[in-house]
């Protein structure tokens, strides 16, 4: 069947030029366009129903965890962003700023947030006045812009949508376990929704936030075996704190700061997605976030009696709780077939005629690329229901094999470096000093991605000296 | 009980004072906080809580209606603006500018969105080539920005949150239908989820929207008898198609501009709930859309088995569907009450050791101020479905009685400002010219709202002459 699909010979060789695949990949199925200015995206339909259902399955778990919705202005005074050292060095650089409103130029320049520490913290400062005004602990739905050079759709754009959560607590504990509770939340997401192993664990001194103690990471490996960060947790002590004013007086009376922590996710998620379960064919989309879960792809239609009976399956099939499509335009069977296996819907259903008489469907699997006839008509709800259930593991399962087998160990530059090349992930010794991190850098084009919790390694893999933590490094996104 | 309430000393008088009285109520009960940049507002969590009930209820229902969502970028290049003659002078003058962005000044100035007419219209004239590629029938939700002198929150802020609903069509039929039919759908949703009788109708001239053929508007009454516009939906003829080269092949084979339309509703509605339904003691909000629709208050918590028979009541009312609080902190009955009476909870249920022991429930009305003891507490589900019920048909009774009340009819300038100073709709005949319109606004400070569908005024309440319209005027937020 591939020979014939006029959407593959549209789509660049996955294996040969990966980043030509994924501009194909995006534009083509619709998730995307280019906006008119330089480096902002459309996010088209298709691609907005997975950004919602990855918010809905996102919020529900916010929700649940206590933590409450709400929603900050877009527009910083610049002067705030000056109040946190390290914060300004890191996002002035990116910073979008308006000059002019209203046929005015503006007293002060207003930055459109990068992030929102800054904004959230002085509103933090206001309201906390009492221990038993803590913990607060806030996330926002919002778009967030910084000025990138090079962009691509999902991974890196100049305004982007995502969530960021900000909690303010009494305590160092409660911040800190709060920062590894948020990087446990957003793995177990990656998992149960995005069917998508990850790496989780410390970010080194360079790669942390601007502004924080520590920041955590969750990496995933994609189809190329580069890294793409997809999720961060921020433990910021008291800097944040301090430089708005976020004060209380604790149970004795005495003023105290408190200790803040943020958190968040994007609309990268869905480069990672993509990049992750993709194939020659186009997206593979896991069932618990594919906005179409099951294709109803009707055979000869125009005979009597088969639009009905797609008919009467999709009501049977949505009323069981998937998300279900009919596809009953005037396209061929084969057209329809290639459409929807490139946009990744993970399971097609094909009827017609003879399966209807014989009360049998016939189905096709987005992720092993395998027909069954035989099931039956009247059990269609359970057979979906598995089906679906199997393709969302096994999609995690090939993506862990994956992972676990392109994880090497090196123990010279020159072993990292072929390591990387190859598309693997290289764990490897690190002395904790800068100038080894950025030797890495210039050497093989590879960054510390996160560090290993189980530290084995002996000696760093640069100056050969005693190894103070074991470090994942890659190429990365 | 009124007179033990320390919140209701602290807002302002509702008959005397009731811009200070809105301010009171929407800073007191923490929906919304001034944010640092002027007329920005932040929306905390038990406003943002409301706006998420509006954003469900309407999104399920654009969704019913087959209406797709989609993300369009929030910088739009000024050039764009210019496009549409009438749009760029209604909308420059407010336009937030981006002038520097990267550490760089930009080549070309970019707006942040007021509205989307523009770069919607530039994506969907890349996108539109065939007439199958027709309806495009597409909404977001965002924020935008329109720079304004005088702010108030949720009523005019310069950014807001908001639905903009964009489709284009082959015909201008359908297009002026959608225009209608998305008029209706407001009006059904403040009508069954705001519990809030509102008049829909066309603007006029002068009111309707930069670069629109015509505008409809939908507008409430507020508790000072002023009119606060909240949805509107505009058709807007090939100006905008013209404008960005929105063209399709006709099934003739011929080369057509399509129809544009477009419809939005914003953060405002949560303004329009308060100054509805608010009475002294603050909020009331309607069922449908309170966050909190029954709080739970124990009597003599810490008395044995209280706290543990009002948790069984949550759960028991939250499996059943209804947003529910349980309030067990240690503040006293007396304050808990006031709290979430200034809250707006449609209803509170009172739960002690004698409601227990005789299995009753003491439930109190927000709407009517009214306490009634004796429901059977095994039957709590049924009695909390049908109070709720209740109480959505009394406030909107209500709002609608004083709507009708204060429709009143003027044929000469003087009994129009009569009837607006006293807070009245005044329904009056204008002749349809544009200096007759701004008469009424000079001499009465009154607005033309929408035109009365059904047109009874002989002559014009300015000049005498024929009557062309029937008109409601009112003085508006």
């Amino acid at each position: 069947m591939a020979k014939d699909n006029q959407f593959v010979s549209q789509i660049a060789d996955i294996e040969t030029d990966f980043p030509q695949w994924y501009t194909d990949v995006v534009v083509k199925t619709k998730l995307v366009d280019y906006g008119p200015v330089k480096g902002t995206m459309v996010i088209r339909p298709y691609g907005y129903a997975i950004w919602e259902i990855i918010q809905n399955e996102m919020d529900r778990r916010f929700k649940a965890a206590g933590v409450e919705n709400a929603y900050f202005p877009l527009l910083i005074p610049m002067s705030f962003m000056t109040k946190e050292a390290e914060h300004v060095e890191g996002f002035a650089p990116e910073v979008a700023v308006v000059t002019h409103a209203g046929g005015e130029k503006l007293q002060e320049p207003l930055a459109i947030r990068p992030t929102s520490e800054t904004i959230i913290g002085h509103m933090y400062g206001k309201w906390v006045e009492s221990w038993r005004d803590l913990p607060l602990r806030y996330n926002q739905w919002c778009n967030v812009m910084r000025w990138e050079k090079t962009t691509r759709p999902f991974l890196r754009t100049s305004e982007f949508l995502w969530q960021e959560g900000h909690s303010v607590f009494a305590s160092a504990e409660e911040a800190e376990k709060e920062t590894l509770d948020m990087l446990r939340f957003y793995e177990e997401f990656a998992v149960n929704v995005l069917c998508m192993p990850v790496l989780t664990g410390k970010k080194t001194e360079k790669e942390k936030f601007a502004g924080a103690l520590a920041t955590y990471g969750m990496e995933a490996m994609m189809h190329d075996g580069k890294s793409l960060q997809s999720g961060t947790t921020h433990y910021m002590g008291q800097n944040f704190a301090k430089a708005f004013d976020i004060q209380f007086t604790d149970k004795n009376g005495t003023l105290q700061y408190g200790y803040t922590m943020s958190y968040g996710a994007s609309t990268r998620l869905i480069g990672a997605l993509i990049m992750t379960h993709g194939d020659q064919r186009g997206l593979v989309l896991p069932p618990p976030v594919a906005p179409v879960q099951v294709v109803i792809v009707p055979v000869a239609q125009k005979k009597e009696g088969v639009l009905d009976a797609c008919g009467e399956l999709l009501k049977r099939l949505q009323r069981a709780g998937f998300r279900v499509k009919l596809d009953d335009t005037d396209n061929s069977p084969g057209w329809k077939f290639n459409e929807w296996e490139m946009k990744g819907v993970p399971l097609r259903i094909e009827l017609g005629p003879r399966d209807i008489e014989s009360g049998k469907l016939t189905v096709f699997r987005r992720d092993t690329l395998e027909k069954t006839d035989g099931y039956s008509l009247s059990e269609a709800e359970t057979v979906v229901s598995k089906l679906l259930q199997e393709i969302g593991e096994n999609l995690y399962a090939k993506a862990e094999k994956r992972m676990k087998e392109r994880i090497v160990d090196a123990e010279t530059l020159d072993e990292l470096l072929e390591g990387v090349s190859k598309g693997n992930f290289v764990r490897a010794g690190w002395c904790g000093c800068r100038a080894c991190e950025d030797r890495v850098k210039e050497f093989a084009q590879a960054t510390a991605r996160v560090l290993d919790k189980n530290h084995t390694a002996k000696i760093c893999v640069v100056c050969g000296k005693k190894a103070e933590h074991t470090v994942f490094f890659a190429r990365a996104y």
